[in-house]
Formats: C-alpha cells, sequence, structure tokens
C-alpha cells in the first residue's frame, strides 16, 4: 500500500542480497531445527504435494520440501540470492522439483494453486520488517483452500523484565548531552554562534536514540521477573493485514522474584507447526524465541526500558496496555507504546506511566 | 541523471537529517577552523554581496556569511535539517540577512543571482557522496560571472603507506572462511543440504568486504612510506560533473623509508579558498585531510590494502595508474583501480598488479 519499491529495495532487501546474512539465518539452530521438524516430521503434508516457499533466500526451505517429497516447490525470492537458491537447488539435484522464480511473491505469478505455504516471514518481535503482509498475500492469492500453512500459528509475548542496560542507556544519554553542552560553549567562544536554541531538539533527538528505542537483547531467563502474557496470536491461515496493523492488548502480570528491579517489558514470539484442523500435524512443532539459556536465536527479545528503573517486591501486580502501530515514515518498523500502572504489595501505588518505543 | 529521488533521500540524505552527524562535522576543528577563516579573513568577498550556502546543514556557513557583513544570504538544504537552520539563524538574530530554503539545490528557484557559493561539499577521498555534481549545478544557475566560489580549488592525493590492517582484514578474511567450511560440514550433516556449491559466491562476497572495500583510517604521517602525488586538480569555478565522472592519473613514487613494508595507498584531500583570478583573496586559506599526527579530521585518509604487504627499500620506485569511477548501482558511491609497477633498488622487480577497491 503506497511503498516506493525503489526504497524498499533500498532500505529492506538489500541485506538479504547477502550470502552472509542468509548465513547468519542457516546458522540459527532453533531456527533451523524447527522448520526441519515441522516438514520432516510432517512428510504426509508434503508428500506428492505442491508447496510454495515465500521468500525463500538460499532456498533451503524450498529443498527440504523437495526432499519430504513434494512434487513442486515454487520458490520465490525478491533479491538476487534467487541466483544462489537456483545453483543450490541445482547442485542438490532437485531442479525437476523446486522452481526458484526472481520476484516479489505480490507480483509473481504461479500455474497453479499450491496445498502448503511454507516461509519464515518472522522480524523482531513477529512484526518487524511486516513481512507477514507478503505471506498473507500469497496465501490468499495461491493456497487452495484445503492448504496448510508453514508455520501455523504465531504469539506474541511481554514479560517485565529487569536489566542493567536501563542505567548504560542512561549514562549514555547523560555523557550525550555533557557533550553537548562543552560544544555549545565552545562554539560561541570559538566560532561566535549560539546554538543554544537547539538543545532542545538535540535532547530529543538523542533521548528518542537512547531511550526510546527498543534493543536487541538475549535475556538470560532470570532477567524475566514477572508472569510473561501472550498479547496476539494469530492464525496464519485466517490472519488479514487489517489486524496487523494495530495490536493492541490489555494484560496483567505479577512480579515473581522478591526484591528485584523493574527496567522495562522483554517481548518476545512463538510460531507453531500444527497444520489446519482438517489436515492437522502428526507432530507439531514449536520454535520459540522466548528468553532461554542455551536456545537462543538470532531474534533475541526486544528491551523496552523504562527510567527510571523501580523497585518491586514479589506479588506486586502491574495493569498493562500495549499498542503497536507501523511507522508512518517506514511501513516496515514499529512504534509500541505501554501504559503501565503499579500495584504494589507495600501499598504505594506509583503513577501510571506512559512510554512510547520505537523498533528501529 | 536517472537517480531515484526516494532511493537517493533513504540512501544519502537521511543521515543529515540528525543533529548528532551535524554536530560531528561542527565538531571537526579543522574543517570548521578553515572555514571561518576563509570568511572572515577575507570579509570583502562578503560584505554587502549576496551568498548561496549549498547544504547548509545546521546553517553554520550561513550565519558566518551573515556575520561576515553579506547582504543576502540563501541558505539551502535538502533535509528537514532546514527547521533547525532556521531557528539557529533566527536565534542569532539573522532571519533578515539568512534566507533558509528547504530543498534539493537542484530543484529550487532564487530570486537573483549571487556573487559568492560557498558549500562543504567534500566526502571521502573528496568525492564520495559527488555532492559536488549539486554544487557545480547551482554554479551554472546562479554564479554571477564575476562570482566567487568558497573554496576555490580542490586537490586529490595518494601515497603508498604502510599499515597493520592489511594483516587484520586478511585474517578476518581467513577466518571467515574457517566457518564457512565448518557450516557446510554442519548443514551436510545436521540438516541434509550440500552448501559447497556457494563457497565460491560466499567466498567472494567476503573477499570484497574485507580485502577489496577501503577503509576509512586515521593515518599517522609516519605510516607514509613514499612521496605522495596529486592525482586530480579542480578548479571549482570551471569544473565540469564530466570530468568527474572518470578520475584518471598515472603517477610516480619512491619509498622513503629505510627497509619496510608496503600495504597499500592512502588517499585524502585538500581544498584551497583563494578567491578567483580577478577577485582574490585576502588571505589564502588551506583545509587538508592529509595525515597528521594533532590536525585529524572527521575524514580521516581511505586506505586501500593490498595483499600481501610487499617488503620495499628507501628508493624503490612505484610507477601507478589509478582510475577512479562511480559505482553503477549508486552513483554517490566509487570504484577505484590501481596498477602498480616496482622497480626495487635491489634489482627484483615484482610483477605489476592491478587492484580495484570499493569506497561504500
Ligand atoms: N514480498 C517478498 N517476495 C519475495 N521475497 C521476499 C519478500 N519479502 C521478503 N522476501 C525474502 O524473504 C527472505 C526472508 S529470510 C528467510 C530465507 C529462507 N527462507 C530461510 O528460511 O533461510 C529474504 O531472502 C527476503 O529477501
Ligand atoms: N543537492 C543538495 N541540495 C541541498 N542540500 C544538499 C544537497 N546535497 C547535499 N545537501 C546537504 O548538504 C549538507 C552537507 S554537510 C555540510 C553542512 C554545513 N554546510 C556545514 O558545513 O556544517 C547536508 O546537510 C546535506 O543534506
Amino acid at each position: 500500500g503506497g511503498v516506493d519499491k525503489g526504497v524498499d529495495f533500498a532500505n529492506y532487501f538489500c541485506t538479504y542480497a547477502y550470502l552472509y546474512h542468509q548465513k547468519e539465518m542457516l546458522c540459527d539452530r532453533v531456527r533451523m531445527d524447527a522448520y526441519y521438524n515441522a516438514i520432516f516430521q510432517n512428510k504426509q503434508h508434503f508428500h506428492g504435494k505442491t508447496v510454495l516457499d515465500v521468500g525463500t533466500g538460499s532456498g533451503i526451505l524450498a529443498i527440504w520440501s523437495a526432499q519430504a517429497g513434494a512434487r513442486k516447490v515454487y520458490a520465490v525470492e525478491a533479491t538476487k540470492m534467487s541466483d544462489h537458491a537456483r545453483e543450490l537447488v541445482k547442485a542438490n539435484n532437485f531442479e525437476h522439483v523446486v522452481e526458484v522464480i526472481e520476484g516479489t511473491v505480490e507480483d509473481i505469478s504461479l500455474p497453479e494453486k499450491v496445498d502448503v505455504i511454507i516461509s519464515e516471514w518472522m522480524g523482531y518481535f513477529l512484526l518487524r520488517e511486516s513481512m507477514f503482509d507478503s505471506v498473507i498475500c500469497a496465501r490468499d492469492r495461491w493456497l487452495k483452500p484445503t492448504g496448510v500453512m508453514y508455520p501455523s500459528h504465531a504469539r506474541m509475548w511481554v514479560a517485565p523484565i529487569r536489566s542493567g542496560l536501563a542505567d548504560q542507556k542512561m549514562t549514555d544519554f547523560e555523557s550525550s548531552m555533557d557533550d553537548w553542552y562543552k560544544f555549545l560553549d565552545e562554539t560561541k567562544t570559538d566560532y561566535g554562534v549560539d546554538m543554544g536554541v537547539l538543545t532542545k531538539p538535540f535532547s530529543e533527538e538523542q533521548k528518542k536514540y537512547y531511550l526510546q528505542t527498543s534493543m536487541w537483547n538475549n535475556l538470560h531467563p532470570q532477567q524475566v521477573i514477572g508472569v510473561p502474557a501472550i498479547i496476539k496470536e494469530i492464525d496464519c491461515l485466517t490472519a488479514t493485514v487489517e489486524e496487523l496493523l494495530h495490536v493492541r492488548a490489555n494484560f496483567s502480570s505479577s512480579i515473581t522474584l522478591e526484591n528485584t528491579r523493574f527496567s522495562g517489558f522483554g517481548g518476545w514470539f512463538d510460531v507453531h507447526f500444527r497444520g489446519s484442523s482438517q489436515n492437522p500435524a502428526r507432530q507439531e512443532i514449536e520454535l520459540t524465541t522466548a528468553p532461554s539459556q542455551d536456545n537462543g536465536t538470532h531474534w533475541g527479545q526486544q528491551v523496552f526500558l523504562v527510567h527510571p528503573p523501580l523497585r518491586v517486591q514479589e506479588g506486586d501486580k502491574m495493569a498493562v496496555s500495549i499498542s503497536m502501530t507501523r511507522s508512518k515514515e517506514n511501513h516496515r518498523l514499529m512504534e509500541v507504546e505501554f501504559t503501565c500502572e503499579m500495584r504494589q504489595s507495600s501499598g504505594t501505588q506509583p503513577r501510571p506511566f506512559t512510554k512510547k518505543f520505537f523498533i528501529e
């Protein structure tokens, strides 16, 4: 909708044209194991079937689908990575099954409808990159009424966390402002121009950068200090773009650690491979990006830091509402707003606060 | 010529919309001193005159021009930084002199021709960003026949250098390839796909990244091991875009250090403020980005590393030809090719070599 294709290629697709980046995904064993097991433990979904791989990248999911017995796989890739995918398909002797098509899935055309749509479309905090839009488009155009989606379901999670990054970021912000004031002095003294009027916009710019931008982080499970909540469930077979444009939820959580610091929220997602209700998976597979000591993913978690951190006690409760929309300037980036009301067991009740974040 | 504006804003202009980035330039004292002295030691060029500032950014050069007595300054800025520039002009009480205009200088229109065009258009190795094209366009449209350019001249320099970065980059490349082979094994064993066919394109991608991309570096003067050569001189009053599209030069250099390593070439530039021949500067000012212990700039030098490094002796001679063109994919980036023939005083004569680099 109204997206300049040239800009989208310059801003978004470009990184996927590097084997280096594809390799990063191919080295994520949690991700790889989940798709691998989903396919090979549910071969009945692939055997003799037609498959569409939306955003095939290196071609890995298309080749697995072929190995699981697919009759025909359409592997669509927007970038020049398609050339490498084609080579890889050939080297693994599936050129008679896998057809690699260069183009966006929105633009290309297939000679038939398909039984399965497989795609690894998930971005940070699930929806960053907005690539699921493309999967929906492909589904509505090319999936048979009896078709199944791989993955079939997705969920977004949020939990209160503690993190030393909050102090770090505040220190960074403050030292950037100290620097600014020194710069103001020097520019006035040495170069005769008073830049004081730019202090407010500069401080807002830096605040946005240091304090209002969510961060990639690999949280340790012990940094999760309260009960995680599901804020969104997606049925990949029926979801619409509309319901993704604005994700809204209210949830409550209670602190599960005694005497700790609430530094903000962590967000992650999981997806499931369950087939469809008429055609359920023999073996359900889960891919989770929840905080984990040993099974971290390249997605990590998104961390939304609140300043200053709040001392909290076991049993303290919080009522949270979260709202996520797409950035007006770039539909692949997100803006998230949290409103949070604490009810502390001590009886004190801090003022409710609202904080806005940018997922860049 | 044929540049998609949306892509250019997404790829190029975007960073200039941040005060943080403008501040980096405003904190470069070598840069600031040069423009400050050029203006205030040549007030006769500004007093009572009309000035066009191409790419005013924060507005600093426009305000200095006004402080030096300009009757009118047109300060043109492509990005939203123009709003900040307007505020800064007002806070420094020059809103009656400086008119900030948001737009690219190619698109905007002025009510009159100007006496002076001032601009800080220099990118890495002078020409990266290709912003001088815009200055030429402004000059041809808006400069009076008697007008002067600030700066008035520019030169590009190249010298043989030594640098430990060459070993570093080779090690990085090799360890990336070691990683790749481990990845190949694992993907074959654990996931049943042979990715060997991608080894060549991956290695080329990584070679380009680690070994063929020029690097920003702040060279120490002692890292320059031979006589620097000028490869291009530009008269800003008469230069054409054509002559910038392809910069070609042959030069020779001799090694000035006894028994050292030749690791490649360093490239930098200087610009001069000399006024025009009818209207020369009272005080000529130079802004140089040559290697310097105490007067480094944010431009640093561009370093083009040759692998492996070559042992060289004082008096060894090299005949070099250099060719620089714009990248086909992005006219603001450059491709540089060096051909180098050594004549060593020892009598041995290594094979001439040709190396291509990307300035990204
Ligand atoms: N609308 C679209 N049409 C075609 N390809 C798309 C697309 N949107 C994103 N892509 C591609 O989808 C890929 C997502 S990354 C996943 C790659 C591969 N399926 C794997 O699992 O390893 C990228 O290569 C990206 O270029
Ligand atoms: N064609 C063009 N038209 C208008 N502005 C341009 C332009 N090309 C580059 N610019 C702007 O030129 C500026 C160059 S950086 C220099 C900023 C300022 N004159 C200073 O000396 O501090 C950037 O802000 C960039 O956005």
